[in-house]
């Protein structure tokens, strides 16, 4: 008789953007009759609501047109990426600051999501991981379904995985462990609370990492709100991070892909980790056979739309979407700051992170704003235990539609 | 100190693609500077050449202009698919034929590659599972990188699964295993034999499936290609596939995206299979929480030119690429025996399995057809130890280079 992963079963109820989605499905059902009701405005997955860029559209169709001509059809392509493409990312996204990165460690895929999951395929099942908390769901889910973990408590911790908490207190970065840990999740900017990490922070993570033979997994999805000039973007700008780091990178929030689909990993080829007779395995040749293996690589349309973000027109393109959005970011924060609440981020990433009024619970404030304002946010207690009492709402969104729900929730606050 | 997933070091040395891929470019290389030498021809890897259809091309080209307005901008689409593509689907590919496939029963994806080797997420680690020997290697390979094995031995194959010959005594259909197995993997038409499943054996399968509570992974990747009517496109065309099968799909070699991207997955809501304390549970939940939570969904640009497969040209045009390829199938299979060969496949099936000449090696004629003839294909002994004395050709080129290569294979067997 066939039997299941087993520990699908320790999952909790439901991923939370579709716990969200239902619970916004129900509001508007309950609704739907009610006359003069204001839309609802969604500020609450992080999902991109502006046109793609010009340039990204132009190439795009002409790779349809391309794929119409049996001279330059394309068919399979390389799992890991067309050479153009990896080139490209390789010099504008890293070696143009600084960092020692080739094209060939460079894996494009259909998204980060997937990725950061999926890496998982190539470590052991005795790795001790750990995560701050709040965190980005898909790396504790993936955590449980790989069965890394043991059950989860009431405060929806899982047995086995290492919390590190991130609040006001300290500044929303994490302590380096005094334990010993082997795979560390970073992200920064940070989703939910819009954090970033200095220089010093991530060498700090990187002398942690090479001491302990940890492998650090850095999501840099974000990476493009960065305003502030001394703040790294890659944590390959940071001295040995290439014998100890992976970087996830996406199009997604900076060019608008989330609905077009393109993103990327960086593995170093110096990058190793242990077999069990102790010897050392490059972790970039797992990942190009997990690759080659289990994936037949990106779209070739998407890949000329996301080369064309490269481009001096894409360029300009992205740096005015990426500027749109952080101006809604500004008046996110400086309303709600206005408006006597506690509110952090914002500044060096589209989410605007802050503390429920009142001393409500992040699910109630986010009833409350769904009931009251009709906008949809995301609760705090979603991302970790350490996140309940806390709220994000995202940047992503018409000018217009910033400005209603900052006004409906300041008259209503 | 992090430690690797050691399954992966049971793996042969190269995945059989990439291994093809070496010795023709070493071969490339060799002969770069040699004048005279006639172009490579490539029936090797299953990959089609021919322009995508019209009808999938204007409906991207559009679907690439509605990303460029705010009011029909795509984010984020349902991890499964966007409703009207699998509506179609269903239609089309399923109830049409009477089967009872519900849109929610199917998952829109990037590739059957992909489906193929994460379905195995959501099984248990101690399933015994069977495979036919030959085989599409990703179904061995990814079983081995779950750890589902054990090493490999030196006719390649691993300790642990059940492989089940098929040749051409048993007319390349398996016979159904006399001891329990828990996941069977089917392929009908095969990749690599070409050869079909008539309704009584995928019957005499399912019923197996029932009796000892297994599942099927039933590949249909290339039921488009059957050209005899008597002949099941779908494992749900079978009393009973409901409750044990799983089906994979692609619009690779029907509608030629195989550089475009995308495929689906059918897990019935009806398919369950056991936890540990024996209770049953749904494959559909378990699968629908792994997309949800380890995949983003397929690019909106290329669902629309999916979806345009289904409109009355697109039916027309897809049907054009599958009786251009037949042809070429017909023509190559026609050729080889005239010129001797043991031929099979390539009726209901854009494949070609021949006995090599004078019992040499699968790998050896692939050497000479290379040296001699400037012809890729496909050892058979890359798709498992049975498969050692055969080979594969494809039938996906121009018409040109189909014949082109008939000539200088004949002129030199």
């Amino acid at each position: 008789m066939a039997s299941i992963n087993h520990h699908y079963l320790k999952l909790k109820a439901g991923y939370l953007f579709p716990e969200i989605a239902r619970r916004v499905n129900a509001f508007a059902e309950q609704n739907a009759t009610v006359q003069g009701i204001p839309p609802l405005i969604r500020l609450g997955i992080g999902d991109v609501t502006e046109p793609l860029p010009a340039a990204c559209r132009a190439a795009m169709t002409q790779a349809v047109a391309e794929l119409g001509k049996r001279e330059s059809f394309h068919g399979y392509g390389p799992e890991q990426g067309y050479g153009w493409l990896r080139e490209k990312i390789a010099q504008h996204d890293f070696q143009a600051r600084g960092c020692d990165i080739d094209a060939s460690e460079i894996f494009v895929s259909d998204g980060s999501k997937c990725d950061t999951g999926n890496i998982l395929d190539i470590f052991g099942r005795d790795n001790v991981i750990a995560v701050t908390d709040p965190v980005y769901p898909v790396y504790v889910d993936t955590n449980v379904m790989a069965g890394h973990t043991g059950e989860v408590n009431d405060r929806g911790e899982y047995d086995g995985l290492v919390y590190l908490p991130i609040d006001a207190q300290n500044n929303f970065t994490a302590q380096i462990p005094n334990r010993k840990v082997d795979l560390i999740y970073l992200c920064f900017p940070n989703n939910p609370t819009g954090a970033t990490a200095s220089r010093e922070h991530l060498q700090a993570w990187v002398n942690y990492a090479l001491s302990h033979e940890a492998v650090i997994l850095f999501d840099a999805a974000y990476e493009a709100f960065i305003t502030d000039p001394s703040l790294p973007h890659s944590i390959y700008e940071i001295d040995g991070a290439r014998n100890c780091a992976i970087e996830f990178r996406s199009f997604s929030k900076n060019a608008g892909f989330t609905g077009t689909r393109c993103a990327l990993t960086v593995v170093p080829k110096s990058l190793m980790a242990r077999a069990g007779d102790g010897s050392l395995v490059s972790l970039w040749s797992l990942w190009n056979r997990r690759q080659a293996t289990k994936f037949n690589g990106v779209s070739y349309i998407v890949q000329r739309g996301a080369e064309a973000v490269y481009s001096d027109e894409g360029q300009r393109q992205v740096k005015d979407l990426v500027a749109f959005y952080m101006q809604n970011a500004g008046i996110i924060a400086q309303s709600l700051t206005a408006a006597g609440l506690d509110v952090y981020g914002g500044v060096n990433a589209p989410y605007v992170w802050l503390k429920t009024p009142n001393t409500m619970s992040s699910w109630d404030f986010f009833d409350w704003l769904l009931r009251e304002c009709h906008v949809v946010g995301t609760p705090g207690s979603g991302f970790g235990a350490a996140g309940e009492g806390y709220f994000r709402l995202s940047a992503f969104n018409s000018r217009a539609n910033v400005d209603e729900a900052m006004q409906r929730i300041v008259a209503r606050l």
